[in-house]
């Protein structure tokens, strides 16, 4: 079992991961709380809701269950799981659980920081991906006209990161989940990037994951502390997301999982930074990786006005233009605000390299 | 002009009282903001906004108007007013201005805390009810089962109170904000109750005006640093207000102001406070100044059964039972859990004494 303390400006809480946990939650609550409110997906429900429910106090508890995907993301479920909480009686020494990938964690961690000014919630993530967004206390709902542009800053009271949920995985969300390991590594550690890239996703062991996992959590764990509200170096963990957010809100969170997209994104912005910096920041090499791993990477849905429009919604425009985080060098992030002609021309030259293969 | 300085938990800010702010908003105005976007309702939108749109600094500006009345506390017109802010381009470094009362303050207020993870904004309070609820940065929209259960606590960045805009308000309006007021001083100073009641709200001078306010937001700052995430004695604020939400949400926000139902809740607070503590806390004294200022005391909506109903879904109850703030003094809040039993006999006995008169 390792822990890891992530400190924020309200509390500090604890992130665990290793097996087995799933079956003592119960050992991990901090207080004594007058009722829990799991929240899950219908996939997960039927994998480890049961588990977990039995690992839980003897308190009053209710349960509500989202669609599996990203489409759960908007205020009409959030409105209704708020309609629930209330139903089922939670008030404020409540706990709500998050059981469940990085959308359950998102919307449930909204509805805990909005219900009643703001109630505890615990992270139970059950993919990869979701170590990135369980930690650091970013919650959010999508609005139409773009990616988690409603939501707050509201760290979780601990983290329960059970790696046996991650076994029964498909292939498509371990890719998903490892697009947001590479970015961490990439803004932060050369060496654990080159590591990575020797790493097949086909072909990954338990020790293997936790390992990565828990390398990702640190990353994050340290930046997140430097700079919860993201005034400056928080920023970075957005490599690669600038263009991943416009690709998923244009495919209406269809086809691409998120981290999927936020691969084509990283790709994105290491092209341009190799182009505008005149750095080898290893363009070619997490190419040939995320086709070895099999990412999609559809050149097709790269049109270049349309992405720039969704682009400059993104919560990191400035007025009105598009700023992108890139890499002098690998562990070397920097932002950099673009005009929408350079968008267009990088987005062209990025599908045409594409297209070449 | 008076300052009145707020120590929050993120930052501190000021509460400006006096004569002709709303023409030097840019004076107070503490960075320079991208973009501004002013919220307000349509009543007050004919008489504040031009003037307020003139004081503004020469920046990308826009405007929404909701309906005024409590009824546009609701998640579609804060959703609504998500979609007018992305559409209006605003950015993490916009701010927003909520000017009007605390319907606009409330809503403008979490529309802010949640826009891109939450912006600056600033009250611009155009009644003596948003004294009250501008200062202390509890924001929030309402749920069709009860009153503020979705919002945040979020500070603003400043409270401009321009006293020239109470000018225009009709007699309903400084009856619900004197509520408050008379709230504040049965809480805190006992000299200050007696004071208040000497006060005819039908002939009230411009300086008794400046100087309640005054009052109110000093007592409401000395709570609200104490305790900013009302873990013990910001929980006396709501001195009246359990009773008091539960006839606002069950008249579905119509017919009584906020702090008419408020008032209707304090003098219920006395009553049960003078059997439960065998005190004398001014009930009589309140219920004649009460009758004298045009306060509608209206028994026949003192439904016991479905008002403790709605009374349960309070966000300070607790396990399913009523928690009230009673007075063991004039001064000396305290807070009980009653049984429900205890609730449908006292609305009784109370609708009883209203009807005697």
């Amino acid at each position: 079992m390792k822990e890891i303390v992530v400190p924020s400006s309200s509390h500090t809480y604890s992130v665990w991961i290793g097996e087995g946990l799933l079956k003592n939650v119960s050992k991990y609550l901090q207080k004594e709380y007058s009722s829990i409110f799991v929240i899950t997906d219908d996939v997960v429900e039927k994998l480890y809701l049961q588990t977990l429910l039995e690992s839980l106090p003897k308190v009053h508890k209710a349960v509500a269950v989202v669609a599996a995907g990203e489409q759960s993301k908007n205020i009409t479920t959030y409105y209704r799981l708020q309609t629930e909480a209330i139903e089922a009686g939670l008030d404020r020494n409540s706990l709500i659980i998050a059981l469940g990938g990085g959308v359950v964690g998102d919307i449930a961690g909204f509805v805990a920081a909005t219900y009643m000014r703001g109630i505890d919630y615990i992270q139970v993530p059950t993919t990869v991906l979701a170590h990135d967004s369980s930690v650091g206390g970013k919650v959010a709902i999508n609005h139409e006209q773009g990616k988690n542009l409603i939501g707050s800053f509201y760290p979780p009271a601990a983290v329960l990161y059970d790696v046996d949920t991650l076994a029964t995985l498909p292939p498509q969300e371990i890719r998903s989940g490892y697009a947001e390991i590479v970015k961490e590594a990439l803004i932060s550690d050369k060496e654990a990037f080159e590591r990575l890239l020797q790493v097949n996703l086909h072909d990954l062991t338990k020790e293997e994951l936790q390992e990565h996992l828990s390398f990702g959590i640190e990353v994050k764990t340290a930046i997140v502390t430097a700079d919860e509200k993201e005034k400056g170096e928080r920023k970075f963990l957005n490599l690669g997301h600038t263009l991943g957010h416009a690709i998923e809100t244009e495919l209406q969170y269809q086809l691409l999982k998120h981290g999927e997209a936020v691969a084509v994104g990283l790709l994105f912005s290491l092209f341009v930074s190799e182009d505008l910096f005149q750095a080898d920041v290893s363009f070619s090499k997490l190419y040939g990786w995320l086709s070895d791993n099999g990412y999609p990477l559809p050149a097709e849905m790269l049109d270049p006005e349309i992405l720039l429009k969704r682009m400059k919604t993104d919560k990191k425009a400035q007025a009105g233009k598009v700023q992108m985080v890139l890499l002098k060098d690998i562990g070397q992030p920097t932002t950099a605000v673009l005009d929408d002609e350079q968008i267009v021309h990088y987005i062209k030259r990025f599908r045409e390299r594409l297209v070449r293969g």
